[in-house]
């Protein structure tokens, strides 16, 4: 059984990567062509297995059993798509994981008193598409808002809400702000995950049990705006260098970032993006404009307040003393989440059971379990050991790993709760 | 006269912005298509004024009246090309102040005793397209080297070469690093120059006498790598973040500039390009590798040395500490040059006579002055007042400044020296 999961498995993920291959890593861009061809292989696999299909009014694709009709269902979820560039398992393993729960429970005949299953395959979990992320299980839940839907997508091609009607999704449901489906009707949110960290390959995990989900705030732009000019002739005194301004941020904020750590604050803060615009580009030329990204995580929605309130403070001081000034696009805020104790017990205990270690884990990504579980909906997830970190080509996830993650799932899901 | 003469530098300026307009502001690419545009307008108006024009083995537009029979003259010099979006007064007013004088040495008659007249419509003086300055009186002095020789075109669309070849260069002659021409023929090389900073204007300086040139050092292209990764997922100690580095980096350079500017050196660092790959952006992406731009200017050899040390030895320390590499493009190196003392003295002589302030200034830019200088030929340089600084599309520059600098090199030229 198990070793035809395995290949199962194999054939699965060697057919997604074929299909996302960008050149350099895996490319499935979330409510756009690379996700779609992915939701489309995963539904023709799901009903070659004599499952059923259907698309949410998000653009979702969830699978059932034949014969589910309806009502309270475990749901096993995770997400299509990809950071551009990324790797083959950021999301897609826990939807084949599910697929692979689910067929395997047809073959075993199901088991007495266990809910229905339904995988929901969720999309636009990754936020380098559209600023936003968790956009799937956001507009499924009803927590979508009108400016998410006015994000304009990376390339500047359209709008979210292009993307979510090209999707065939229900924007004037979602724009209602209303659950698309009723949250009684998920029992649970059950979510397996590569670690994105190289924590668990350093303890020697395969899997373990997710504890919580760190929030974050983020700007995907900021603009730092000084004066060009010529660099030999403007003196350090009568200069409004951007770059030097948005060096001297991101150099303050590593400082203090350094500082919190010290007194056991859990934080993260990153600038994926910056550039100063290449139509301009001199190597002689003050810089006037740079724009950059910004993103603070933490488990504690406190600390975020905190360090976002820090970071506007010290900008300020620098536009006063550089006389440079920095604006800032719409701040988008991902609230911190706590899994579902009895769920993380209920883990445990079948970790145990099934000699996997029983190991307990924070998540430092963002998940859409943290949707779920903030929308009050117990939610649990379990971490699949990852070699190399995550959203680049060179993500390692062993099968075996992840076999014993799926394992651990099809019991979770199977045992009477 | 001197309203005639208004009127025509009112008129050329005005077509060569027409020509030059990209739209933000005015781009004439160094051997590209705007370059050559600037070149045939200049050459046919020199020719509707019954003067003889001729290119030479590197593509400069060479300027003469009509009875010149060769042998050794004063020459009059600046650059046709700009900056991408640049001001169309950078390069162009020289050349400009050239014609006119040719124009009204004409029309006067010539003086008794005084030298020929050269105009030189000098290519590729700015760095934006090809990293190397200069190139143009480079070539002509037998001072391109192989490397520069090599160097690729800012849109990555062909080398230095190639652009040589297009502009009708000689490049065997060009390649073999001896002048093209006698050098003895120079028998001065004189500039005028927009100043392209703020002294002048806060200072109320119409024109001003030029004493020497600074000098830099250049990387078009520094490559931090660090190591990509889930920017939630990876604990700040396991971090290699290209972006934190670098930010770094810039930050101590800029407190080293600060120190030393207290000790009294003459320096300047300017970072003009920075960029994270576009391909790869994400919020949520821990940076593995940025490229940026750094250049040192001064007007003594030994502080340009002593600085780029520094900013090794920072890059290495940083390097070390946040397991990140440096990697640093070819080096390039323009050096500082003094104009001459006999020149600025009859400058100041002639400024006094004409009512202009004798006030002398450094040039914190570079102009091609400072390579006919280290080639050892009698260099001077006006400066003319202009607001907004330079290498914008706000450059600033009054008209009646500008006749009044052509005056002062008019006298210049035409004085028995």
């Amino acid at each position: 059984m198990k070793d035809a999961l395995r290949a199962q498995a194999a054939d699965l993920f060697d057919r997604l990567a074929r299909l996302g291959h960008d050149g350099v890593g895996i490319t499935r861009d979330s409510y756009g062509a690379g996700e779609t061809a992915a939701l489309t292989l995963l539904r023709q696999e799901a009903e070659a297995h004599g499952l059923r299909s259907s698309i949410d009014a998000a653009g979702n694709l969830m699978i059932d059993a034949p014969d589910y009709a309806g009502g309270p269902a475990t749901w096993i979820g995770s997400h299509l798509d990809s950071v551009p560039q990324g790797g083959n398992f950021d999301g897609a393993a826990g939807i084949i994981a599910g697929l692979l729960c689910l067929i395997r429970g047809q073959q075993e005949g199901g088991k007495n008193g266990a809910r229905p299953v339904r995988v929901a395959a969720l999309r636009g979990e990754e936020s380098a598409w559209y600023g936003k992320a968790y956009i799937g299980s956001s507009a499924l839940l009803g927590k979508l808002e009108a400016d998410d839907l006015a994000s304009r997508r990376r390339d500047g091609s359209g709008s979210l809400a292009d993307g979510l009607a090209a999707a065939g999704a229900d924007l004037e449901r979602i724009r209602a702000g209303q659950p698309l489906i009723n949250k009684g009707d998920i029992a649970a949110y059950l979510e397996l995950h590569i670690e994105q960290g190289p924590v668990m390959v350093a303890r020697k995990f395969p899997t373990a049990v997710v504890t919580g989900i760190r929030g974050n705030i983020r700007h995907g732009r900021i603009l730092c705006r000084g004066e060009a000019g010529h660099s030999g002739a403007v003196p350090r005194w009568l200069r409004h260098d951007a770059v030097f301004a948005t060096a001297e941020l991101i150099s303050r904020l590593d400082e203090h970032w350094q500082a919190l750590l010290q007194r056991g604050l859990d934080l993260v803060i990153t600038t994926g993006i910056i550039g100063t615009p290449a139509e301009e580009h001199a190597i002689s030329r003050i810089p006037g404009l740079v724009g950059f990204s910004f993103e603070v995580r933490s488990q504690s929605h406190d600390t975020l307040e905190a360090f976002y309130h820090l970071m506007q403070t010290e900008a300020a001081a620098i536009g006063r003393a550089r006389g440079v000034s920095f604006e800032f696009d719409r701040r988008i805020y991902s609230a911190p989440a706590r899994m579902n104790e009895a769920w993380v017990e209920r883990l445990l205990g079948l970790s145990h059971q099934l000699g996997l270690p029983t190991e307990t884990i924070p998540s430092g990504a963002g998940h859409d379990a943290a949707v779920f579980a903030n929308a009050g909906i117990p939610a649990g997830m379990i971490f699949v050991r990852n070699a190399n970190g995550s959203h680049n080509p060179q993500e390692a996830m062993d099968l075996d790993d992840f076999i014993a993650g799926t394992d651990l799932l099809y019991h979770a899901v199977t045992a009477t709760p």
